[in-house]
């Protein structure tokens, strides 16, 4: 990786993105359009984000199921904004088994309707609630300008829908996967400083009742929406009959959350931590946290270095042995070459991982509190936003300003309290409106 | 489960699957014809098999890594015998964001081909061999006649795709992965007896050179192929333009090998090991081993139950408590009650688990035997095959006898050796073929 020649971040940060998701080898286009191939590396990536969220998903009490990949084009349309939403980025399947289908199936952009149909069978009483239902799967949603990991045809994600019987209950159980899952695993194991708020209704998800929204600042600035969580009211319960016997003998209707994260944030913990050398990955996310290299043959080099893997690995370190290779060695986060004594290896390193881990996220909090600008007015945050991003009072943005930002290709990324606590709605007084250029 | 009404197996064993399946919640029909839901108890099932297979792939040096879901029609062209085998089964995108396609895309029956490409391109010089991938996904072959986990229109599986530089290596690798990953998880997890052996060249995949197969017994005499794993010789290779820069400085084509296993497993287990009173899982594979039920209130129960679940839990049990429900306790796999002081309780579940796993392996060893018969005809397998498996010569079947066999319904499942080892070739002197009928 050091060696191989990169663009500057700062002469083309999307060229210089390119190069270092290709020589990586994170992941490249597949055959078909907007398609991606997510190479041994990349995949690694993602299933140590998978495990780490997966922990906390179960811990939050959701139980992983599987719902078919292809749904019949008349579920999309019970939902009226959920169909606008996804309609003209469908793909869709009219031949199977050699015939044309009488019905065409849509390959899912994703799975609510089909889950919103057996959380209708499922759910009879108040004793079936709270229904907590998470998917691992992927999704395709056509897309013309694709990146890989960012934007592509298909993508890999989590999907939690939850029915509850109370939309207090539904907005806690929002936020707990919020605040304990999602934003545990991207300040705690991505090393990702993140903004936590409430997406405008403008920028809300379709259908949804209120959208939280967890905000990071890439290497150039931008903003790269990490993950959301949303409160759908009983709109889904209403579209798909999702109603319990309550207590009271009265049948009634749920209220439901959805909230994803996807391949996506591979994407973003190259373009937070990554230099002009490469990729830099956070200790507790690597797949390998450290390699051992024989520089030296003879001695009983290779049985020290043996010796010295097994430690590793006994100590909890995820280490590998390379006995092929014949390249110094030394720390990328800081990208600093130390010599130590064989026996005083074990803890440098633990307690290296740990810096390195620590020394990522306050890089990375250091460029987003520079790159952020206080500001009071829409044009003054029109022109911060073209090297960071905004913070302004709500009040002075509102619809129009909104309309206005977003004319010169900046959004409101998400309205957070003056004490950076999640609003309940976008009416509290005293709002404060991240906004910034976006991915 | 135990109360609920099943069809007795004796009665009509399909229907007593279904029952099953639908009782014990694993999964139901999904809304498009031979789709599937898999429910909560069903997919972590899976994801108990998933793991134990991915930690014994991982430990045989396979990366897993993601290739893309539509995959141009023009790529299955590719191997004629591959197109041959999957084209009745398709399904077809036509349609992407709101417009005709100029190629139609094909969802994956299997990633094969696009693995094929990826490899041409990864693979330069004999240093990147073996190449050894490995992906965890869905795939879609169309069905008409479909049964919930043992053939669905779309299912998941792993597919493995390794490259080599000579075919003894691939034989190799082909063998690791069948008995160091396949054989283990389904004799030492899911408490499965199993005869490993290879397929005739007419029920070998196509385009493989060899095909070495697991083959199980269900509850009602006919096998289940759980799992399989080909040779495929120099034909991808050739197909795909797979070659290597030798040592020797010639370009040689690598020899390729693939395998897999899908959610028919789970299928399989619950007809392996399930009886009139429904669903019986082997501990090692049971997402929830001991459920603690407080069967009265008062006199610190709770408190007690608390402690026991903890200490089991600290004891690698995983154990739940149930505080809610009010019904007693056994051993499902005996179906004995048994009373335990409190102090006692750890160390006899551990055991009692233990002991389950092999009682049910056991139970499944014994059936298969008594229902295996030893012959020297092809009209005695056939009679044979009506109640469970036949053993006969290999030479007293041959390419005309298989035929007929076929002709009945009933196939070679595999050929083996006589001391029961797997045959490099059908021409080996005095193999013995398993015969019977199959899901």
């Amino acid at each position: 990786m050091a060696k191989a020649l990169l663009t500057p971040r700062a002469v083309d940060f999307p060229r210089w993105y390119q190069d270092v998701v290709a020589k990586a080898e994170l992941a490249e286009n597949g055959p078909a359009r907007g398609s991606m191939v997510i190479r041994p590396t990349g995949y690694a990536l993602w299933e140590r984000i998978q495990r780490e969220l997966d922990d906390r998903i179960k811990a939050a009490g959701a139980a992983n199921a599987y719902f078919p990949l292809l749904i019949p084009e008349s579920y999309l349309r019970r939902e009226a904004e959920h169909v606008e939403g996804f309609s003209p980025e469908l793909a869709v399947v009219t031949i199977g088994g050699g015939k044309q289908l009488e019905e065409p199936l849509v390959v899912r952009p994703t799975s609510e309707t089909v889950i919103g149909e057996s959380m209708a069978r499922w759910i009879e009483s108040y004793r079936d609630l709270p229904l907590l239902l998470n998917q691992w799967s992927n999704v395709v949603r056509w897309e013309l300008r694709t990146r890989l990991f960012l934007r592509t045809s298909e993508f890999l994600w989590q999907e939690g829908h939850t029915a509850h019987v109370s939309e207090a209950d539904a907005r806690d159980y929002a936020r707990r996967i919020l605040h304990d899952v999602y934003q545990d695993v991207l300040v705690n194991v991505l090393s990702m400083p993140v903004v936590v708020g409430r997406k405008t209704v403008r920028e809300r998800f379709a259908g949804a009742t209120s959208t939280y929204t967890l905000e990071a600042m890439m290497g150039d600035g931008k903003a790269l929406q990490m993950g959301t969580s949303h409160e759908l009211g009983q709109n889904f319960a209403r579209a798909f009959g999702i109603d319990y016997l309550a207590a009271s003998g009265q049948r009634e209707l749920v209220w439901t959350t959805s909230w994803g994260i996807t391949t996506r944030l591979i994407g973003g913990v190259v373009m937070a931590h990554g230099d002009d050398l490469g990729l830099r990955v956070p200790p507790r996310l690597a797949p390998v946290q450290v390699e051992i290299l024989v520089v030296r043959e003879g001695d009983g080099v290779a049985e020290v270095a043996r010796k010295l893997t097994t430690a590793l690995l006994g100590a909890g370190v995820r280490a590998t042995l390379n006995e092929r290779v014949d390249i110094p060695f030394g720390r990328r986060a800081i990208g600093e070459k130390i010599a130590v004594p064989i026996d005083g290896v074990v803890s440098l390193v633990t307690a290296a991982l740990e810096a390195d881990q620590k020394t990522l996220y306050e890089q990375a909090l250091t460029r987003q509190r520079q790159r952020t600008a206080d500001v009071t007015s829409v044009p003054e945050a029109i022109e911060a936003a073209s090297a960071g991003w905004a913070r302004l009072p709500w009040s002075e943005v509102g619809s129009e300003g909104e309309a206005e930002l977003n004319a010169q290709g900046v959004t409101v990324r998400c309205l957070v309290r003056a004490d950076g606590g999640v609003p309940d709605s976008e009416d509290e007084p005293d709002l404060v409106a991240v906004v910034g250029r976006a991915y």
